[in-house]
């Protein structure tokens, strides 16, 4: 039984094909600057080398298309024939408020996946494309959405409202939903492996840092907060995106400069962040060297970040009340041990005592490492994430009938044997 | 010497004539209405009866003169002339970078207060014309700026930088500056008054929630963060501001509705918050009365503003790394016990025991309390603000040479002995 995942983006589709009777990534890869020229398809298959061709895709279905030829190529390929493939798992951005857990894709679930799709003007539409494409080159197995949302959907009503005209969450849905939901339940379940405990009896902030970054308050192991918004804009510094500003900034910005509501949504969005502070980068190591080389704005941005995802765990500590653990994962929360070092320095009030040495020494994405000191009352966890184990599970469990949702379903990195591979 | 402080809103002008050597209010009032018709003087003196009269104020000028003449009459006056007016401070809300405690006002400083009106287009346009007005009217004495952004210039450039286009800042001075500097600054001399520590070696949150709400993180007793930003908009939950909230919406929804920067701006400052989420009230003791008669979004509403609270202690404590003291201030701090409770319950883990009785039957705008259990390693006081006497202190200070900044000097309410009038 192969299960394929698939995460169409405006402009690009990532694929991995699992095999989940031998628990193994068969391949994987991604089709790039679709519908915008030049594309072509990087395939990854363990132990081979990486297989690159070039192919236009005009739309996302030949970009579909592309990925099944490529996956049954007799040369390059790891299928015989697409019969081999059981199911396929779409990552959907915004589920909205209807969607609290992963749900098989029938045109009842699509229209509603449509309906949100004003939330998520960027990400909705290539999603359904994706789907749209994928059911019309592999008919006859069941498609599945993993949405970004529904692992929050637990938040309490005082914690997605924003203090805004009501009006404006009934006619357009404007409240918070949060993202990043597949990695923050990866997460926090394996937290909760390491920690002997039940995910019910867990009390976890994760703090997902990549190029998009967001944080989690994790409450009896389920979502009670989470630092990104009615978009992917709230919470964080991330790669070029603000975060948290003065909501005053936009208005008073397009004043100035008479920028329309799409260009200053871009500049937020793209322009900001670590890249708006240095002027130049988005890789945090490049911050690092910048900085260590003298530049100034390179070690405010270090320092902002920091700061700000201190703040963000002392927030969530208080939103929770009593912590057992915070998580880092992601790229950045993987390898970027000052960036750690900065967030958790000083925390030692709130039961966080950081081992700068473990902490230093701690630097890869394959290992789960913990960073604090035996002592600490709080352990810090640093655990490599992994989204597309959680699609395929849910796919998986759906299939079986084992999955009702997230809260319940068994996941086999919930089990102490678990080995990651 | 009889010292009058002065503070010009778009609409309205307040005053306070202030006896520096009987150390009491001798009067004070406020002219509303004022540049829009109707207008009228309110004059409290202490003992006697309210007087009003109706007066036609087209401009500032005729306000302040309004004041004088008031407090000259031989009727309902409390002076003899004019010459018993000694100095006048004038209340300034964005002083922008350049100022960082009140200072005389010379020709330089009010130019440099127009340079920065642009920050504060609501706000320091009729400050200008109360300064312009009130030197024109008592032009022989000296007149003293104080400004709500003062005590925060002290905040480090991680804490006031936004992770935005870096030439903002340098083109147009978006950067977080922080108000309601007055009120943090007594509150937490107050407290360390309280504490029995010197102010410098004193770590506390003050938290001012009026209609307008304000925190400001206090290390080492200066001001090294606080929520609101460039301008009074960012941070917490208010009477009619939104407070924190996810950046992309102002752009949202003005593609939605097809608002002007304008419009928006006046939904976000005058429809939201407490008023956005009830749909009828800023008021909390409204709020609170509509919450105990069943209405669901007083409760939501209550239930935002508390939890929001709470993490912004936590977020402040995580800030400044160990805490002595909360500090609850003005309308709503010294008067909402319910709302101090949903801020402050959970908190144990950072050592906050609230004492709920002693909460509750704390309200009063008079007398300073300690609403935690005397285990409570942090404690908590309910503390009435006086930023009147603050600007009454400085312009002395200032007067006799003894004033260089808010951080050296000696204020009367540094001292153990100070008695609250």
């Amino acid at each position: 039984m192969d299960i394929l995942a698939l995460n169409c983006g405006s402009s690009s589709v990532k694929y991995q094909l699992f095999d989940w009777k031998r628990k193994e990534v068969v391949a994987k890869g991604m089709v790039e600057r679709v519908t915008i020229g030049d594309s072509f398809i990087i395939h990854e298959v363990p132990g081979r080398e990486t297989y690159r061709e070039e192919y236009e895709c005009p739309d996302h279905r030949i970009a579909v298309q592309l990925i099944i030829k490529t996956l049954t190529a007799s040369t390059h390929g790891v299928v015989k024939d697409m019969s081999q493939i059981s199911a396929v798992g779409h990552r959907v951005v915004h589920g909205g408020e209807h969607f609290t857990c992963s749900v098989l894709i029938d045109e009842t679930v699509l229209d509603a996946i449509k309906g949100v799709q004003h939330l998520a003007p960027l990400h909705n539409p290539p999603n359904i494309s994706g789907i749209e494409a994928a059911k019309a080159v592999l008919p006859d197995v069941p498609h599945i959405a993993i949405f970004d949302t529904a692992f929050h959907q637990s938040m309490p009503a005082h914690a997605y409202t924003y203090p805004l005209p009501y009006e404006w969450y009934e006619k357009y849905g404007v409240r918070r939903y949060g993202f990043h939901g597949t990695s923050h339940l990866y997460v926090s379940k394996r937290a909760a492996v390491l920690l002997g405990k039940d995910p019910k009896d867990c009390n976890i902030i994760t703090m997902h840092i990549g190029n998009g970054v967001s944080h989690c308050a994790i409450k009896g192991g389920v979502s009670v907060d989470t630092s990104m918004g009615l978009t992917p804009l709230e919470g964080a510094v991330m790669g070029t995106r603000c975060g948290d500003i003065d909501p005053a900034i936009p208005a008073f910005i397009m004043e100035q400069e008479g920028y329309t509501p799409k260009e200053i949504d871009s500049i937020l969005n793209k322009k900001s962040g670590v890249l708006g502070i240095t002027g130049q980068y988005t890789d945090r190591r490049d911050v690092i060297e910048g900085s260590e080389n003298g530049d100034a704005r390179c070690t405010l941005a270090l320092a902002i970040e920091g700061y700000r995802l201190k703040k963000y765990i002392g927030s969530y500590a208080a939103a929770i009340g009593a912590l057992d653990a915070v998580v880092f994962t992601a790229g950045v929360g993987e390898m970027g041990w000052l960036i750690r070092e900065k967030a958790l320095e000083g925390l030692e009030f709130m039961g966080i005592i950081l081992d700068k040495e473990k902490n230093k020494n701690t630097m890869t994405r394959k290992r789960e490492s913990v960073i604090t000191t035996p002592e600490s009352p709080v352990k810090v966890f640093v655990i490599p994430t992994d989204e597309e184990l959680v699609f395929t599970e849910d796919v998986v469990g759906i299939l079986e009938g084992t999955y009702t949702d997230h809260m319940n379903f068994r996941y086999s990195f919930s089990g102490t044997d678990f080995q990651r591979k």
